[in-house]
């Protein structure tokens, strides 16, 4: 077909349908659909073809009565060749499909038109494939022909919509802000531009436009979002991406009431319109202390039971010595009850589950079957009657029941206990699919101490306001401080957080002293953002929320990389287009580099 | 004020109004204020502050006798303090200030708070300012205040949502494409992001995303949009910005028609919903060859006339040595009639523009003024009776105008005149404020020569289609062969530009063989295109828009700074946050690289 024939095919045939939207309705319609052929076969000497679009597929019939040419055409067609088809909408009848949304009818073929032919793909474009996911991010936009990669693209098209109008609708301004900028406070490392005008001096890729928002707000701007991407060079895990997209936003004279329920109102809609789920009025929160008690994290999954029990005062005096010697030295004992798990789980699960606890710091997991007689297993002889009924009835325990103990730290203890009541309920199968649980959680501690230095460390960023009433403990006893910090955290995976900021600047400069900046290096870094708080900044909050895990988790993708178009791989390259590459010496001249490759 | 009480004012006071939604109808309203001090001034006893927030002024009163501490506080109040107020409406009655949307009222105010003060400011924060461009851009959070520039901001928040609605409402699906990615083909200087974990290789910051959006074409995903970032290392100069925004689309199964009407139908709702202009109903159209001959340029100005008249076939045997004999050597003689020049332009005035009109390569303006009797001027000996009247009337000339002429090759004449004429619509005031003309440019050349080598160069980028008609030419005289290219231009500006793309990867080989690229070096280039156009590619074509440049034209801004947050100035620099800087030497190595400064 010359270039010609295809004008001039397209110009007297405009589309009239998609074709995944033919029904019933449309029998007798003359219609004109394009698409990619996704199956053909001969059948009782005619051809049928399903023909493919964004919005479905629907069958197409040649007959050789009905025209010799169009029926010899094609007899031509394969796999994913892209063609156009004017015919008549007919019913199906006795052969309707219902399996398939347009299977009540059919398409039958006037005329059709060739405009690109297909090499053999190099896997089947459907949706259960086994080809490797190199194979298919190297073809990625084969890979993206498959209905449920289209579905992903489409639903992450609706969120981005449902988020900005709903947003504008309540008073926020979406306003972009610079790609080409320096470092940000994450504390991740940054990926680096370098300047050619300005020699030996370099741009960052922002980790967040955490600083311009607040500017924003110091400029008056009163309520600001924006769909952004950021950066961020780490070692990449399975759900972290080198560029990830964050719906950013950030409001004047608020209070984190107002923020939440500001947010929860943008969720509920985008679960409402996009997957027609009703979520509750308004979301549990937890305060970040209960929250690490009672689940072990910060991020719990509120899917399931299985909460942790603190026996830390009923077993101090236990004659099971690593119990009570843990408790004299400080640390908890803090177990889980397994409903059923007597019977539920063997003695190699347990050994597993012991195994699982100790790569998050327990030294062992005790554990007692509960019996109608009593108990069995490891520590039951440790304990007698009296100290049984009192962890039974903490636990609420019944005989089938399995406890499961860990005496250790108590971020130990939280930290083991609270991944291990993911697994139990992930191999126990206690998690209901099309479940959503939805939990704030609220007043973090302001600071954290790091791990490697044991300084105080800002557990979100230093622009994090304390709560009202603990200003004061930054003078006396910083570590004692709760932000006015919350994180929105949905079935385990926390999708964003956020905080009121520090809008004073002497509250400002006392958190760089805490966090043992001097004036200087206070100055060099957010120089601007303590400038800018010299001119009446208002009091000002925000939140981000993670746009690829809430798209994941809306359309069940269990990896980030099924709602990215062009995603990267965990060496951060795209094998598709080969990115990055090796570039002509004379770029880096001008860029006043030199590569040093001796290093690795 | 502590922090405490901070949180318990906005708990305890609500906003209920914007400052500058304030009207007669809120008489008697009890209200809550948050603003900036634009200005106190204490009168006959009383204090009034305007109150200055997003949505404009409002003037509040303290009253003593209303309150004793309430205005003792505002006695301390200062410009540009952040505050709080609540208080009641009241009419101003006889001191109504028609000026001020919210003049008919003022706000008595009985509580006000302190939420932060401020220094005086480096500037003052009215619209009208004398302060140096680079003093504002330091202190953009400050500048930001201004009542323009907030205007600007929430204009170009409002176009981005016109915008995004219509698209989806088309059928367009916002897909985002990777910003870490690889040289793409528009041929100006990449920005270079170096990898970390890839030694020695480097991602590019796209210029657009061009690529990806003929992949998500070949994915099936029929129409693609996105509002999206894009770099270019250029030299810059006041109408360009190291990274600009573009409203970029793609769409399959498409011809130019269609895709110009859909782009109409967007600018006219922008026009219309952001500032109430209706657009005629089809924009005018020119095919390029006819707007150079006409207007000189490809982005001609169609506010005004001054159209170009060619008087090369009139002229060819004209007494006058410079025309003839330019003719002769295969050149133009074209002019433009200036009506009313003989009298409004002085002789200084025509120096002037000679002067101008050689910075485009004119190595003189010839000209004659018309008077009632004849000519005068430099060439109105050279010219008998009968070839003025024949030179009058081609040009529809009267006597008082002035008649200009270049004489060169065809593009200089073209050049010099074509610019001319828009320097002298500026010098008589020919343009008037608040007129749109749009026209799009049509069927440009697929090639032109390029300035160094003289080879064939693509004029827009080697993936642009020929004309079907065209296709042939590409063996025998492909410097002949028109693109299936449309640009559309308002006012003069290049506002958009988009082509119907090649889909046969047939028609790709010959393009890439006619721009002398080896096999080889289109494969390191474009492999994955060409290797994606062997599955099934749909016919394609899209557009692209300059959003900084669309924002600067609706709201009559010269320079796109002024719709820009957070611009860079002609050094690609943010002097506000200081970007470029300098990087610890250990980013460096851990990126693999040193610096090479002795270049320089």
């Amino acid at each position: 077909m010359t270039g010609e024939t295809v004008a001039t095919f397209l110009q007297e045939n405009p589309r009239t349908h998609m074709c995944g939207e033919l029904r019933a309705s449309h029998i007798d319609q003359e219609v004109v659909l394009f698409g990619w052929v996704s199956r053909n076969r001969d059948l009782g000497g005619m051809i049928f073809v399903d023909l493919r679009d964004r919005e479905g597929v629907c069958q197409v019939r040649f007959d050789p009565d009905y025209g010799e040419e169009t029926f010899k055409k094609a007899d031509s067609l394969r796999s994913e060749w892209c063609i156009g088809v004017r015919g008549k909408v007919l019913s199906r009848g006795e052969n309707s499909n219902s399996d398939m949304p347009t299977g009540a009818i059919e398409v039958m073929a006037e005329e059709v038109h060739v405009f690109s032919v297909a090499q053999t793909p190099p896997f089947l474009i459907r949706d259960e494939t086994d080809a490797n996911e190199m194979l298919r991010l190297e073809y990625r936009y084969l890979d993206l022909r498959r209905p449920k990669l289209q579905q992903s693209m489409i639903v992450r098209s609706k969120v981005n919509q449902i988020v900005r109008n709903y947003l504008v609708d309540n008073g926020f301004l979406e306003v972009e802000t610079p790609y080409l900028t320096r470092s940000t406070p994450e504390g991740a490392r940054d990926y680096l531009v370098p300047s050619r005008v300005n020699p030996g001096k370099f741009y960052a890729l922002p980790q967040s436009p955490q600083l311009f928002k607040q500017l924003l707000m110091v400029a008056g701007f009163d309520r600001y979002f924006q769909i952004v991407r950021c950066f961020r060079d780490e070692d990449l895990r399975a759900d972290r991406q080198p560029e990830f997209t964050q719906i950013d936003m950030e409001l004047s004279f608020i209070t984190p009431d107002e923020i939440m329920s500001i947010c929860e109102g943008m969720i509920k809609k985008i679960f409402k319109d996009v997957i027609d789920v009703d979520l509750e009025d308004s979301f549990k929160r937890l305060r970040y202390d209960e929250a690490v008690d009672r689940y072990g994290l910060d991020d719990p999954d509120l899917r399931f039971g299985l909460e942790l029990v603190d026996f830390s005062e009923e077993l101090k005096d236990s004659d099971f010595k690593v119990f009570s010697a843990t408790i004299a030295d400080g640390g908890k004992v803090k177990g889980i009850c397994v409903p059923g798990g007597a019977t539920s789980m063997s003695r190699k699960n347990i050994d597993a589950l012991e195994e699982f606890a100790k790569i998050y710091g327990a030294k062992g997991l005790a554990w007692a079957k509960v019996n109608e007689d009593g108990w069995s297993g490891s520590i039951s002889r440790f304990f007698d009657d009296e100290t049984r009924a009192t962890v039974e009835t903490k636990f609420g325990a019944n005989a089938g029941d399995l406890l499961l103990f860990v005496a250790s730290t108590r971020n130990i203890a939280n930290a083991s206990l609270g991944n291990l009541r993911k697994q139990i309920a992930k191999d126990l199968g206690l998690i209901k699919e099309g479940d959503f649980k939805f939990v704030w959680i609220t007043e973090f501690p302001l600071f954290e101490h790091d791990e490697e230095t044991g300084e105080l460390a800002p557990m979100h960023h230093p622009f994090t306001s304390p709560r009202p009433q603990d200003f004061d403990l930054l003078e006396t006893a910083p570590e004692k401080a709760y932000a006015q910090a919350y994180d929105l955290v949905l079935n385990g995976s926390e999708i964003g957080g956020g905080s009121i900021r520090i809008h004073r600047s002497e509250i400002q400069e006392k958190i760089f002293n805490i966090l043992g900046f001097t004036e200087q290096e206070a100055r060099d870094k957010f120089g601007f953002l303590i400038d800018a708080f010299q001119y009446g900044p208002p009091p000002h909050g925000g939140l981000a929320f993670g746009m690829d895990r809430l798209v994941s988790l809306l359309t069940n993708k269990p990896n980030i990389r099924d709602v990215i178009a062009f995603p990267k791989t965990q060496r951060a390259s795209d094998i598709m287009c080969d990115a990055p590459s090796v570039v002509d010496p004379e770029q880096l001249v001008e860029l006043h580099l030199e590569l040093d490759l001796d290093e690795d």
